[in-house]
């Protein structure tokens, strides 16, 4: 029988740390839901003790997802690891994965410790996580510039106090299949309890083969599980993409001869909605989920390809999820069918009152679009979270006029802490005269340092989503909004980033 | 000494076939001497026989590049060679790239020839192309999927013919690193004369091990030579990233211990050239070329960051070419230092008509936006190129006005086959009405398949790229257009689509 090998989702905790990528618990919530769908065997959904808000996405998330292990990350310290317990009480099954590093330069430098005491306090970390859950992961944080025989002391100690995962990083990305393969062989040969542990990889992706290393880790290194993201999100280049991991996994099993928990068919679904809410886009020719991956997908009807279709490609789209986009509603849709494709998309809303709202929301777009299709009812109900908060901007009503030879010219009506705030200004796009208008009222004096528009379905009568990352005092955040009129998406977009930088939410960023 | 490892760019050709990446001739050239400036080794610059377009752009970068080989692809005949020797007469070095099915499937059912005529014709081919010159590399199609004995005698019998390079293709992106650079190792052990050439690695992503294969092909089987592109582009999930092999290699000399030529700072304005020319968006998580790849350059001044910079970056933007946006010119610079600009940025416009075009254009955009630099000047250069040719539509004004509650309007100006036509339609959105307006006049019947936005620097007062993807009749092309003004520079990207469907380029594609 095949080795399973298990796929640990870590978009909520490593990909969050992406500058602009950070989530809401109700964001972080549907997208562990989709998680659960893709049936991913472990979801990392935040460190507990990094922040209150990270604290409170994981107990959300541990009292809603039933068929994944839910884990959180905590430094090798008591009250990290309470922290984390606490958070994850209501999960069926749970996992603390605790961390401390064991390179001499960060042992040295960052923790001021000897490696002795950094021995004692991994020990100490294990044991105490295990009084909370059998299920503890240990990481030796810049474990591939840490010295052979301490990483071997260490790992060994580790795993008689009960640690049952041993994560292996490529921090910084550095690594080349072969290299990072061997030294995870050469632990696992060297440590003679290594056997009594399921070993893992978390590579990023700086030189481009972040998936080649996770894999050189398993067929060199004997590794069973891979950490990885929705999208390859993550700092700087990213971390491992799952879709890739997967795919190459099943479409090469005559080679890597293993067993995957995943269905495939939730891949594309789960590329969408992260990249929808974290605001950062696919590239066309991103492997699997990008718009290119399939010539099929991307709307080639050439004879020949078609006719070639089994020589040229290797997956078949709908295997991962593609599909063309369906017209599932329209203006004369019902109640009950707008609410009945809500929950077949996994989007669960508290109060039958929100249900009137969002179904508001939708009767006003239809009467603009009239075709409304599932990406369209994912973008409303993101705005629908949005206009929730009472402490946020939300936005009211525009209007805006461009003209050759003429300055564009936008008026904005804007509402915070329940007041209306009309204002107006010129640009030297309407974009810019939005802005304008806002910041006229707002004075944030945020820089924006990334804008982007993608329609969210083919046709011009699709809704454009706007991303824009705006970066105050050292915080990067990334705003998201959609509309069928661009410059109201921009809008909304803007307003959306101004409540992400007014969200106190300062929080850690370890670097496993 | 360490060997030098070839750099193979093939962004024209094998790029070029994305679909929606075809680029005219003077956008080839563009690229064409930014690849020389980066000082890749060779340059695939399209393959003659496909079309008239493709053999002017080939002749026009033959006649251009000094510093490069210039190469074209070639089918194992006669006309085809002779073709792309004509095509290829001016440069300086010139390489013959000649390729035929070696695989059963691909023999049988696609050439209808004998495993006995297909070696026949393939030592004809490389002979024939030996007349014009000393530099012939031979592909065998579909290699990765052929009988190791026939492909043995195949590439024996070339070698012996006089091909000087055998570039061994992962044509569906199927091979995982061990495998695919283990086939070539026996490949070259099997070959009694495999010495007497350089071998090459061609591989594609669509399982995200692209530069991993790439590498193993380099490491285990001792290929010298790498074909790649720019950011990857290339048909599905693209081709090998230049970017990443280069980086890759150069960042762990320690273990590849190869030589390049390439100089790297001209990495990141390659990037943005091919991502400009193509609208094929760069995602923010890709490696070395994507906004996010350096913190350092994505606007991060957290401390912890910059003071732990060596500790967690182990490239330094700088090398790559990362700078922040720099002012180059404004409203009061004058015609010879917006000239001097252009030289600088390798652009050469062919005559002091075109000078004053584009600097009567470049004087009204610094009228509308305070700081030039030089994505803008770059973006205009586009534009003007474009409006050069006299049977396509031009934007000539527009106007356009959207209001919570009301339809959005808009009023497009175009001009075509010298005649200004004005145009008027509601839609729900700006860019909506904008096309509604076009296509009242034109009628094209295309199909939008994707629209994108992407801010060309920071700041509000950025101008707007966008790129609209048109389908009609099985193809599909990119227009891309750019103003401050985002609902303008989509009339313009519109405009430019229509005008690449109007014009007849059938070509051949191969599967190389």
């Amino acid at each position: 029988m095949a080795d399973k090998l298990i796929i640990f989702d870590t978009t909520l905790r490593d990909g969050e740390q992406s500058p602009g990528a950070s989530m809401t618990k109700d964001e972080k919530l549907r997208i562990a839901k989709q998680l659960e769908r893709l049936k991913v065997d472990v979801i990392e959904a935040g460190f507990a003790a990094a922040s209150p808000g990270d604290f409170e996405s994981i107990k959300a998330i541990s009292a809603t997802i039933k068929d994944s292990i839910i884990c959180s990350l905590s430094r090798a310290n008591d009250r990290d690891i309470s922290r984390a317990a606490e958070a994850l009480a209501a999960a069926q099954r749970k996992r603390i994965h605790t961390f401390i590093a064991t390179s001499p330069l960060h042992m040295e430098k960052k923790l001021r410790m000897s490696p002795d005491q950094v021995l004692e306090q991994a020990i100490q970390a294990v044991r105490f996580a295990r009084n909370f859950t059998d299920d503890v992961e240990f990481s030796p944080e810049d474990g591939s510039r840490s010295e052979m025989d301490f990483l071997c002391r260490v790992i060994e100690a580790v795993i008689k106090e009960g640690a049952t995962t041993i994560n292996f990083a490529d921090t910084v990305g550095y690594g080349v299949p072969e290299l990072y393969g061997n030294m995870l062989k050469t632990l696992r040969e060297r440590i003679p309890n290594s056997d009594k542990a399921i070993w893992s990889v978390h590579c990023h992706n700086d030189l481009g083969m972040a998936v080649a290393n996770s894999l050189a880790g398993v067929m060199i290194g004997g590794a069973r599980q891979v950490e990885c993201t929705i999208n390859g999100l993550g700092e700087r280049a990213g971390n491992t993409a799952l879709e890739e991991i997967v795919m190459a996994v099943r479409t090469r099993k005559d080679y890597f001869n293993l067993d995957l928990g995943i269905d495939t068919t939730q891949i594309v679904p789960a590329s969408k909605l992260v990249s929808q809410i974290t605001g950062f886009a696919v590239q066309p020719n991103k492997a699997v989920v990008g718009a290119n991956a399939f010539a099929h997908a991307s709307g080639i009807h050439q004879d020949g390809i078609l006719k070639a279709r089994d020589t040229y490609e290797i997956m078949r789209a709908e295997d991962v999820g593609w599909s063309a986009n369906k017209i599932v509603l329209g203006k004369l849709s019902g109640r009950n069918a707008f609410k009945q494709r809500l929950e077949e998309l996994g989007i669960a809303l508290e109060s039958e009152a929100e249900v009137n709202a969002a179904f508001a929301r939708f009767k006003e777009l239809a009467d603009r679009k009239s075709d409304i299709f599932d990406e369209d009812i994912l973008a409303l109900v993101s705005d629908e979270e949005q206009a929730n908060d009472k402490e946020a901007y939300h936005f009211v009503s525009l209007a805006q006029h461009s003209e050759t030879g003429e300055s564009p010219k936008a008026k904005v009506v804007f509402a915070f802490a329940g007041k209306e705030v009309t204002c107006e200004a010129k640009g030297n796009g309407p974009v810019d005269a939005i802005v304008n208008a806002i910041e006229s009222e707002v004075n944030s004096g945020a820089e924006l340092l990334l804008f982007s528009v993608n329609a969210i379905t083919t046709g011009t009568q699709s809704q454009g989503e706007v991303t824009m990352r705006l970066q105050k005092a050292g915080r990067i955040v990334n705003g998201v909004g959609a509309d069928p009129d661009i410059v109201v998406a921009s809008a909304k977009a803007y307003l959306s980033a101004l409540n992400k930088l007014e969200s106190k939410s300062e929080k850690l960023n370890p670097q496993v």
